[in-house]
């Protein structure tokens, strides 16, 4: 809508009131996105009224060949879509209409509007699920790539964004891995759930013909028809669901870009981004704005937005159809747009960053990232209490500090003043590659649990 | 974008890495809206730069008559938008410089980008703060004349969706009036609140070049000069502000099309839409279905999900740009002609409907709805206590109820037997007509009362 | 907090800092409601301590039955929460040290206050999703009764609130037995997916302690140990999707409780609600407020506002572990108490609340609402085609509308006079009983498929 | 509620209709935060009931003495407060009724709970708007004190966390004071537009007592009595305006915070936040994680998610007043509470934080950062066209990085090898003090112009 058309909506006697209602009425402008779903959904309509006797088999041919015709005119991109034909289905319909005749007119038989639409949009949302399935499965393999090559790289792990521990690259990168499988989980459940056919629910109370429901669901790929045709008609749970799974993927997407924009800051450096995924400066070579990134980070905004949107629209609202429930579709048009986009621009990202190995190492190094180790090793090796443990480790670190250097470059018989139980084989927990390869535990961080889940992922991921 | 371009973003293999960062960079696709905006803050900064000896006179001239050539080309709408160069700023720029030289290159002195986005997007959204205050203005005009014909006609005053008390028509339309007035108000402070003129802020730290910002403030109509360089280009609260008075402006929406949703069930039949607004069934001759107002209810989700959506992308975003914020423009876009559209659709049904007078007046009388007049009568006139005037109100009603009538169908003589100090003056509150006469107090639903709020609605409005 | 307090925070000065970094930083006026389950996590961990040998097995004794004495002191109410002990955590470990002295400072050893929190607050949630899917279950069972009940109780079906098509009162019900199905699978998964124990994660990196993950899991419940540290300590998905599935499934309920103010109001008259969920007029008999009905339909705004709080929160965070994630519990506390009493309010409604059947039936036949029904055995019985079915319906309702009647109420030979081709066997499908009984698709309204599913249900609730 | 109470509504088997009603409907547990409000409210009424003779003045004396006497039990925290009597509105009713007897029934005259409730809700938000005033002027007074410190202290100024340009200190500093001053205002406007008086408006139609509506407003401190009794009512838009302008506000807030994160890290070493609002570890000197930072960047979480919850509460609500309403108070409390919280928090961090002076201008210096300062000044001294001064400018950054120095590490000599018209005067933009004296612009970060700005903002905030 431009900006004239917008003043135009300022006043009735400007625009008219025919002119109004067509414009907050006709949903042809989005949902003609829906055209190879809907025509899908009354391919199988057809295919099952003439199987039941409920229309001929030359009218049942004629529907499915002549929705075939629409459908490549569609495709094609030169089907001249009308706004006083409202929406999709009527476009088609009338195109129909116009191809096969009289026939056309049966095609309706035994359903309505309201479960062609449910079944439509829930067709397209199923494949949505698909899409992004396979785009979360390669962005986890980019993921899993990175850590294999680094498996052994050390990198600080942050809390607070404070240096708290060392940890390898592979592993702060499989934490990414975890989180999109959980994605994938959640996607994969919710399109299970939803996949149950509208179709033959009719206006809102199912129908006096004969159809077979069974015979539509399994053309259509549904798990079976849906139980109440009230509900079915007036179900959105699988748009919410879709918008919560993509609120949470999302979230999840903010976080890494998050940290890309702070790592590749002249501060950190701990990445370079790739020239495809950022812009830079003609003046300025250092400069490499994470343009992409930010972009990703900013996603879950538009994408929670839609899920605040249609949680808002359906709030409330009385069975079966109501018109406000036509909001439902431009949310979730968009939110998909927007993830599947993330997902992929995040894939080209972590495929082609490079982790700036030397500056990662010297982080983890820095702030006596190792004190825990030392602290548990006097626990473990000494059996000191740890208040006592705490209170030697600080006496460690203080004598680091003054001598400024490291804990690691602190000498035994330094060590032995400030506890004489101290043995040679303390220095196998300090220093920071010393620290995570001993950090075994199931989850941790050492390079051979993360080879392992490497490994994992891998075959995971085929 | 379509179906088959998502796909497309399902793998950079499919896509490549620079189909991918057009698609999530480039903002040309919707920030060509500002483009009419975005020359005029070029052209007062061309007008600023000449007037400051900055660039020679006749750069200044070539620069403002080479853009408003521009702006006709766009206007004409046969602009051709390059993606490649990315956004709308650019796309003018490039295009100046094929039509005036060499010069075009010396209109970016003294600002960037950055400033110039800001300038151009708020004046877009100042616009959007007039066209909304206009259609606010007409739609409380269309509550007024409702007002005005039905100031006398009573109908149930619900809390609850119970019938509580008689009301009329006119005070029921009014009370609109009020929360949209407030909605004018808002708007206007935010308004007021935002205008001041980023231009020449530059990237982010001012500029060394001597320009007078106040110079293009005036020009575009801003009251002053953004006094902070880095607050300027990183600010987004007006965008916010809008989105925000927005939701609230469309809740109130919401609130009217629920009521006229029930008030046209066949249940209530308390008012008819105009056909203009509502669709029919074919064969169903009472059915009409109110979709406009639907629709119009379900506009809130929208609108609201775009502040959020804008709300989380601000979100501990450090200063100053972060490209993050280029995702204000679609959620503001989308919000205001959705506000635009709902309020042109809400005053064409408000000015069309009819009230169905006798239906509104019968309901009203339901329920003993003037049994507090009753209560109220004994304590103000024969002086009983609260507890007492329940008391002797309850037996009333009893009384009515078991006789099958009303409180005003009672007997002088019979209220009598109840207590004997009622005189024939009760009756003067009873009955809905009575009661609505009755409640004078400011602000009350007194037909009086209500004649003396239109009369100065009607002087407000012009 | 008071208003006193409040204003004690306007200024450091008239405060202190320590009382306002105590006041913003210490959880345990809000996490102490996760005693039992912190308690339960130290008690698995200490036996896993034990077991390993890394603490001796009279210390894991001391420890277990130490934290079960803290345990019941906590339950009795008389534990002495300390806020500058911050959290549960530090308040229990403080009290321990109390109980049994040193070996209280040894259960620390191999964990740290991230996977501890995590640890906690998952089994909460944990519990929660148990408790909901009992108490939905609950609240299927009633709409399954007044399903049973009223399987063949007509009421209308409507779409925009318009009546549309006649439907069963118990097909109605069964609506949100369906929905409330949805909820329970999708609380089943989210909680399912959660099932991964993050203790031993310690910080976040692991530790070198050779700790045994899986034996605290088991003895935790969970299904495994969470397999990445830094994603275990930096994971609030959990969070999340039961906000998200508790924001649909309170959504589901809005809808229902606005279906009984509507219903319950003078014009519909559809139900009774029984007087423990509705308030009344002392003086005003038929007033019945339906305040619990309007308190359902207002839950979904603070539990999708916890939605967003949280997914607001965790947008952008870099791992792995953020001070901001300790707003998680919070909004989890409030949404899972609201959900809960939500649910329970609703189950009472609809056990106690009456339908008014002749009002219902009444209501169905307005508006002409079996003439779908007609125009369906016109194309049916005598293969009309839809568009000359739905001319002769419509002159057959013009025919009834000016006799003043229903459509089953004119005669065969009236009938006739508009198509000759009408039997008398288009009466089994006209009035209201007739056009249930027709609808007997897979999911639809006759009475004979609601029953199935009736038996469907009881057999699936148990 | 406790674990073990939310565990009681899972079924109402277990709990009782009556338990899960009270448990759902009363308020008391949060209302009676606004004790004081609505005692002020109904000593106002009383005291018009006098004076306009619709009781005695002894009556009315009797009540405004008498509920002082409620008031001052309240505050000295020895109230019986019942649940049974569901509001703090019937809890102060019943007191004031065993103190002064009979005269307590006469207080509701002319007034209903409706309106009684919108009063208190209204008083207690307004003083938030004057609570919350005071702390951001005294936020305010901090950014401005470091301002004034630091007006010529230099740092990076990023975009897109890259260097782009050297700011001051102080300019940064300053961007706060105008986004607060923002927030200043919008609360300012917000209060100004709320401040109408709905006492009087009473359940929803006004009344027929000779009330003096004017009186009550004047005691109150309102501006006028509200002009519509429905609207008076069923208005929160004073609420929903309330949470808005907080969520703003906390969005800023959450951008410092996010930046005192970043700013502390080890990598950045920007500032040094104080011990009151960080935390530290006990072996490990240098990690000190800044908590409260965190904390208040999470605040706008739980902030915008009230403004949600509203929203969606209010969300098409016919009028005049529902139930759904009740669910207003919390979410303000909530939010209120928690921004002046984070308010006072960011104070005393922002008071006590030491700038790493040193670090700030090294860093400002990286990056070449002053190469558009060499390119302005080529295009101003000499004429240039831009596209020449960048070609010139990029040769010159190239042969700076080549010797492994900065741009004003060159001579004169060397820059005239790449362009013979440079002369000594380029070194007076070049070096990070030199580039942000330079900018001199209105806004700009010129020290000049930072210390003007200091001096208005000390002069506005007094």
């Amino acid at each position: 809508m431009t900006k004239t058309s917008n003043q135009m909506w300022g006043g009735r006697f400007a625009a008219g009131n025919s002119d109004i209602m067509e414009a907050i009425n006709a949903s042809i402008d989005f949902d003609q996105r829906m055209a190879a779903q809907d025509i899908a959904g009354s391919r199988a309509h057809a295919a099952m009224l003439g199987a039941m006797g409920i229309v001929t088999d030359s009218d049942a041919t004629a529907m499915r060949e002549g929705l075939l015709t629409v459908l490549s005119e569609i495709e094609a991109g030169d089907f001249p879509f009308s706004k006083q034909l409202e929406d999709i289905h009527m476009n088609v319909e009338a195109r129909l209409k116009e191809i096969i005749g009289e026939p056309a007119g049966r095609l309706h038989t035994g359903r309505s509007r309201n479960d062609q639409v449910a079944t439509g949009f829930k067709l397209w949302v199923r494949d949505q699920f698909d899409a992004i399935d396979a785009a979360l499965a390669a962005l986890m393999k980019a993921f899993v790539g990175q850590a294999e090559a680094g498996a052994e790289w050390v990198m600080p792990g942050f809390t607070h964004l404070q240096v708290a521990q060392p940890v390898t690259w592979g592993h702060h990168m499989l934490a990414y891995a975890e989180m999109l499988d959980r994605d994938r989980a959640r996607f994969a459940d919710a399109r299970k759930r939803m996949n149950t056919s509208p179709l033959g629910a009719a206006a809102l109370a199912g129908t006096g013909f004969a159809i077979d429901r069974d015979m539509t669901a399994t053309e259509l790929g549904f798990d079976r028809p849906a139980s109440n045709s009230l509900d079915a008609v007036s179900d959105r749970d699988f748009a919410l669901e879709f918008l919560s799974s993509a609120s949470i993927c999302a979230m999840h997407l903010s976080r890494f870009a998050e940290e890309l924009v702070i790592w590749s800051s002249a501060q950190f450096r701990f990445v370079t981004l790739s020239d495809s995924f950022s812009t830079g400066s003609s003046i300025m070579p250092q400069k490499k704005n994470p343009d992409a990134a930010e972009l990703i980070r900013a996603k879950i905004g538009r994408i929670f937005g839609a899920n605040v949107a249609l949680m808002t629209v359906m709030k409330g609202l009385p069975l079966a159809y109501s018109k406000d429930m036509q909001e439902d579709k431009e949310q979730v048009f968009d939110a998909a747009d927007n993830l599947m986009l993330a997902i992929a621009a995040m894939e080209g990202m972590v495929s082609d960053m490079t982790a700036n190995v030397s500056e990662l190492e010297k982080a983890a190094a820095t702030g006596f990232s190792t004190a825990t180790d030392l602290a548990d090793w006097l626990v473990r090796e000494l059996g000191l209490p740890f208040r006592e443990a705490h209170h030697v480790t600080g006496a460690l670190v203080a004598m680091a500090e003054k001598g400024g250097c490291d804990l690691p470059d602190l000498s035994l018989e330094q060590m032995k003043t400030v506890h004489e139980g101290i043995t040679v084989s303390v220095f196998d927990v300090l220093g920071v590659h010393n620290s995570v390869a001993s950090r075994t535990s199931f989850g941790g961080t050492a390079p051979v649990r993360v080879r392992e889940q490497v490994a994992r992922w891998k075959e995971h991921l085929g």
